[in-house]
């Protein structure tokens, strides 16, 4: 079958306001990049939706620029080479890189890594084996550096992200429970190894599920939800607990301002480190932290689903369905 | 003159609500106590106040248990040993130890520091030479480690231990702000070499006076108020800030919900780190804090003004004037 000549790519629109709609994203066609010099041409055969990106079209400077209106959408995405201008990547090579939203990535050879089909699935290189995988790992055990027995609170915890810090913090020996919004997704996590399930639709008021959920206070926090979950947590800690704030997401579509309960009299009274956190920090550490998981998957003692989105054309509503709790585990688009 | 035979001491009435009356605390005589086997005897010159103890007297367990209704009053103070039962110590010896609001002390040997009047003036060990000295050292060092040239805003900087992390700011090189409650504490900060002053009861809104006091934004934020001083400081702070959150005095007596904004955006996007403490963590390294600001001290480097009460009568006086910011510098009683 020759190669399509076309390249279809999504570019974004406008800026979000809220909850991101389609409209913000618009397709369109060009013609098929060219190879660059240094670089390798791979045609998409996954591409990652990730909550962060909900931030990097917010039109605001943060850690780096915005995406600009007019540009293609930035993610992480998996291919096959077709072609190369570089020695040490061949025709046919599975690679991945953050080409975007895109048919094809016209990439330089020190931005693509190239993986090995025979060690793993290679859409795992968006999740375990990627930045999902790294986020879990050094976010966990970096920042909250959980000791064996104590306690793990993991919130969104049927998310990427989410089900790979609990799973990660069984291995150390902890106590975990995990916040999810239905109850299929709560028997998800129960069936990954974690101790208890917290359903923030239907289990009110927060405070009293997490003192039966965790009956000995909460030494870490793993947040990926904030808001009155967080709350309820954060009275909940226990003396020099730590908490990694890795993720707001019911935040970020929200545009008023996030009142809610000031965290500092628990932050001094229990002496809390809480510390947020981007998990290109450890960037110079991912092959160290690409190992460890990758040991932990073939023992079986690590794990993740995946939600699949046939078809380039629906990345965007991939990517909405994010904030609408649609995916279990990670969500990847399969070109 | 003979030693008094009576010792007056202030017993914990009841437990505040809200802001301490002086009814809270019952001045009561008891006969002078015996001096205890291996302990000394010793006459209170010195008695601190500091606004951690509305913390020990909230009926709450926190790090420790609560001071009970009926008990002394613990605290901090300075005296002069009138009988000895332990070889170290001779009656007429200056000492430091936490036998609180009271005209004599009957305390263990192990749980008194004897001081030298010779190398600093006795009540400075209440002050720059004990915990407050301690606290502004080590909170601000290990947890703010500022650089040179970053941007440090100290909140309560006319306190005692806000003026002492100031001055310690300016020692390391750093662009340092502080906030106060009147014009002339902001006046007596600058002449400890602060770089800019809010006072936060006119200088509103604070985002607009932290941008012009802060034009390069903050890096270390050591927080002794909270409330919505603390919201703005939040927003200011640069990719990798980190705050240090040594109290929180304008919540204490305050039994509402601290309802405000909650920074944990502001923590995940800038990668912030927040860390609430006691300074007795850092206890085993005291002798190293004491003798690296006793070298600033002689160098003139570092100083503290004190405020005064006479009598042990209006130790509770003392107490409440704290959160009524009357204080500028060390609060003290001079029994």
């Amino acid at each position: 079958m020759p190669l399509p000549d076309r390249n279809r790519r999504f570019l974004l629109a406008r800026v979000p306001e809220g909850m991101p709609r389609e409209s913000d994203f618009l397709l369109q066609e060009e013609a098929r990049p060219a190879c660059p010099a240094n670089g390798v041409l791979v045609r998409s055969i996954w591409i990652s939706v990730d909550p962060y990106l909900r931030g990097r079209i917010s039109g605001i400077r943060t850690y780096i620029d915005p995406i600009p209106a007019g540009s293609v959408m930035e993610s992480a995405a998996v291919g096959q080479v077709v072609e190369s201008q570089t020695p040490n990547i061949q025709a046919g090579d599975f690679v991945t890189g953050m080409w975007g939203w895109q048919d094809y990535g016209a990439v330089d050879a020190a931005r693509v890594r190239v993986l090995d089909p025979a060690e793993a699935p290679i859409q795992t290189a968006l999740g375990l084996l990627g930045g999902t995988g790294m986020t879990a790992y050094f976010g966990l055990t970096e920042l909250c550096a959980p000791k064996q027995g104590e306690t793990v609170l993991v919130s969104g915890a049927a998310g990427a992200v989410g089900s790979a810090v609990g799973q990660i913090a069984k291995i150390l020996g902890c106590h975990v429970v995990g916040t999810t919004g239905t109850e299929a997704k709560s028997e998800y996590i129960k069936s990954l190894g974690f101790d208890g399930a917290l359903n923030y639709r239907t289990d009110l008021p927060y405070r009293q599920s997490l003192s039966q959920l965790c009956p000995n206070g909460i030494d870490c926090y793993f947040d990926n939800v904030g808001g009155e979950l967080t709350d309820a947590a954060m009275q909940m800690m226990n003396f020099r607990g730590r908490v990694a704030v890795c993720g707001q997401i019911s935040q970020y579509n929200d545009r008023s301002l996030d009142v809610g309960r000031r965290p500092f009299t628990e932050i001094l009274v229990k002496q809390l480190r809480v510390e947020g956190f981007i998990v290109t920090r450890w960037a110079s550490r991912f092959a160290e932290g690409r190992r460890q998981i990758s040991v932990w998957m073939k023992e079986g003692r690590l794990r993740c689903e995946e939600t699949v989105y046939e078809g380039l054309e629906n990345t965007p509503k991939a990517f909405i369905g994010l904030f609408r709790g649609e995916n279990t585990g990670k969500a990847l688009v399969h070109v």
